[in-house]
């Protein structure tokens, strides 16, 4: 295992298994976890040299929503803003004690938690966000309304929720939570993290808002035809030295599989032709990996109750061996 | 929308629908067009912003020809006269009027009209040619006698098609015909394009007298082979240096849908395996776009009649989603 | 067909068709060569302009192994010894006459043969080696005690073969059996080839014993995400920069098509996902073909036992394309 400049030693990667859903309206991606699981995960990163700590899934009992009508069109504020709020205690407490949380969802609005989780302990880290989709719609330019497609509006503090950004999700912001400003008398809130801060691998099916939030706020984004353009090694690179010029900044790394192909992760909810390969979507692993920066790890939107068992098994199965690719496993 | 340099605003493409399979023994290429229109053509290049003229297909019934026994091998050479030369003058119409032609067919020997069409009013353009095949034989070389795999020859004016080229296709070079050379009162006649003025990129399927053409007559190709040696980025890069190299000529896009992998593309006449994957096609659409230099586009020999209806309903979404790439759709 | 710097005019390809399995445990592999010589092979390599020399199938059988128990867990050795033994007489004989010997296999353990063979003739050779795997197993490392999987060792003459190598494969190594070295007084033993002769690409499953290996003797090995991060344009010209930096030394070429993805080439015995496209595979044959140097080829691993007739015709397809773009085929 290459070194881990801010992880404590021994090594130790906690599962965190939410098997939440409630961000979008499929049944089925909050077995997602379970699968992964069953699937063998916790042996096979311990048998790439990790620690590895895992307590079962989170189920979110305590979270009790009674009624949990939309706000104007944005579905389920209050469950969502509820459980991706445990999740970013559950998150930070890793972090806080040097571990490496490993995430694996559910949907992808439990980035709100994970990513408030590591930037609490890591404020000046970077975002590296895999996706076919930007995720950045607002109250206000969401079409669906499903809080999967808005958690990095949230998370940059964007104009556009101000519906919910207030009465949902305000622990985001809070002076001191998560948030290392030494300001802390000041009402100004301070989002999780700046446009500066991430960079987008794989988009391609961006809402017209989302394209326009993203030239507004300056937002590097590789789309698949960068990828075309380039080939995945460049893109890798160029990606870094964006957001991690010098090498030195802890980064977080949020994996929605639906950024590969549908031919090689079928079963997710929202898939959109013209992905990365296999090989691709391991190579992005390969190389955070090889950086030896990673602080905080998502493996999200696995839904395995949207396709034929071979599909979904060959889907969960890309998932583990992503995570693995991220935690150090080499073809060499 | 991007700039389109030589078009008339407001920006209007006229999709021109060939329901035509003469150039080709294989019944159901005629298809294609109605198909493409069904699945939505219009709307979508609308919500791209351009105005879109579509006033039915083109059923050619004027077009009699009583009788057409082939010319050495060469089948139908009548028929193929007869249509693309109407074609030629409907493009021709259209590039006129300053609008954008959008030729869907049909078989690739529509192409003899519709670059006749654009290279009339802009004799200096280049044409790009997607394809697995050069469609270069003369009736010469051909092995087959069909006149899809022919086009470029006759475009070019090479020799080798005497026996059909005074007879049948005159008006391709015509003094005066689609053709500014202020040599009216010359009998010397100046084919539609030179070799300088095209290239290549996807052949895998080339016949030997094909090879000896394309080498004589020092032809631009791209094939597979430097897509994979050089990746798309670089090849579209380098097409378009060898044929724009001041990216201001007017460009003319023929995309056989051949050009495209199996898996891909696979209704259509002729696969060949190892064709340029769903990305590498869109790609090249979407870096011709960019430009700003397209005046005309041809998708050619989707065949909704040669597969399995899902694979049909692939094909021609590919068709469609080539056709709003080049004119615009970006990813991003 | 392009200059053959070291081949007899006029060139000559031997077809040396080995129905042999006993390198590993999976019947069927044995039935390779007749399938592809059966899908024509033969006249597909004369179409490309060479004289083609076969006749029939190796059945060795005065190979005569009454018992053959296990070395330690090295499975089959006195069988994998007396066959790959008489393959390298055989391929000798071939490299000696300036032939060009096409070993169709069969499991990879034949290549002890067919690498002695050529390199008896060209010690100077240098080796590329295309698989899945690394093949580098010794008796000492290795898990499941197939021979297919340990050639690469006892061709480098490395340590922990020493249960088998003198007892069954002294041949490889005795004095003047393949070997130009000018010393055949001397009792020390010279490999067949060194670590600085040998270049891999497609890499994937590699043991941990074998990676060490590797690591020990300095060999350039290209995964596959060298081939993600260069592309396969670069990673053959770096290959070739490592092993044969001037051109101009002899090039064996040994192909295990399980290299390729199991998507491209089901039929084998040892899949592993994430493999070469259909494109890249060819690449690397029409690379090698290029520049002219190519003494041996060994096309290995299809299995037509293993999967459905369409998987199966698809494998053996495959290995009759890349045998052909190694030997000449273009695109172009
Ligand atoms: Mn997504
Ligand atoms: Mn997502
Ligand atoms: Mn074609
Ligand atoms: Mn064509
Ligand atoms: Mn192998
Ligand atoms: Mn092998």
């Amino acid at each position: 295992m290459s070194t881990h400049r801010f992880l404590t030693e021994p090594h130790t990667v906690a599962i965190v298994g939410c098997p939440f859903s409630g961000g979008q309206p499929r049944p089925g991606v909050d077995k997602g976890p379970i699968h992964l699981v069953n699937a063998g995960l916790v042996d096979q990163l311990k048998s790439l040299g990790w620690a590895v700590e895992f307590a079962g899934h989170h189920l979110f009992e305590d979270i009790s929503v009674q009624g949990d009508p939309p706000v104007g069109i944005v579905k389920r504020p209050r469950l969502v803003s509820g459980v991706t709020s445990a999740v970013s205690q559950i998150i930070g407490g890793h972090a806080a004690q040097g571990r490496l949380p490993l995430t694996i969802g559910g949907d992808h609005s439990l980035a709100l938690g994970t990513i408030l989780g590591t930037f609490g302990k890591y404020p000046n880290a970077c975002l590296i966000w895999i996706d076919a989709h930007a995720d950045i719609n607002t109250a206000t330019t969401t079409d669906s309304g499903n809080l999967h497609g808005m958690p990095v509006s949230l998370l940059l503090g964007l104009p556009g929720n101000e519906s919910i950004e207030d009465t949902y999700f305000s622990w985001l912001t809070q002076p001191g939570v998560g948030i290392t400003n030494g300001e802390h008398n000041k009402p100004t809130k301070r989002p999780v993290l700046t446009p500066a801060q991430l960079v987008y691998i794989g988009l391609r099916d961006v809402d017209a808002g989302e394209r326009a939030i993203l030239r507004q706020n300056g937002i590097k984004a590789f789309s698949m035809h960068e990828v075309d353009k380039f080939g995945i090694g460049k893109v890798m690179e160029m990606a870094l030295d964006h957001v991690n010029p010098n090498r030195d900044l802890p980064i977080h790394l949020s994996f929605d599989v639906d950024a590969l192909d549908p031919s090689v992760a079928p079963s997710t909810g929202t898939p959109v032709r013209g992905g990365l390969t296999f090989r691709e979507g391991h190579y992005i692993c390969e190389a955070i990996h090889e950086t030896g920066l990673l602080v905080g790890l998502d493996i999200m939107e696995v839904n395995p109750s949207l396709e034929d068992e071979g599909s979904v098994q060959q889907t969960v199965k890309v998932g583990c061996s992503l995570a693995r690719a991220a935690l150090g496993e080499t073809l060499l």
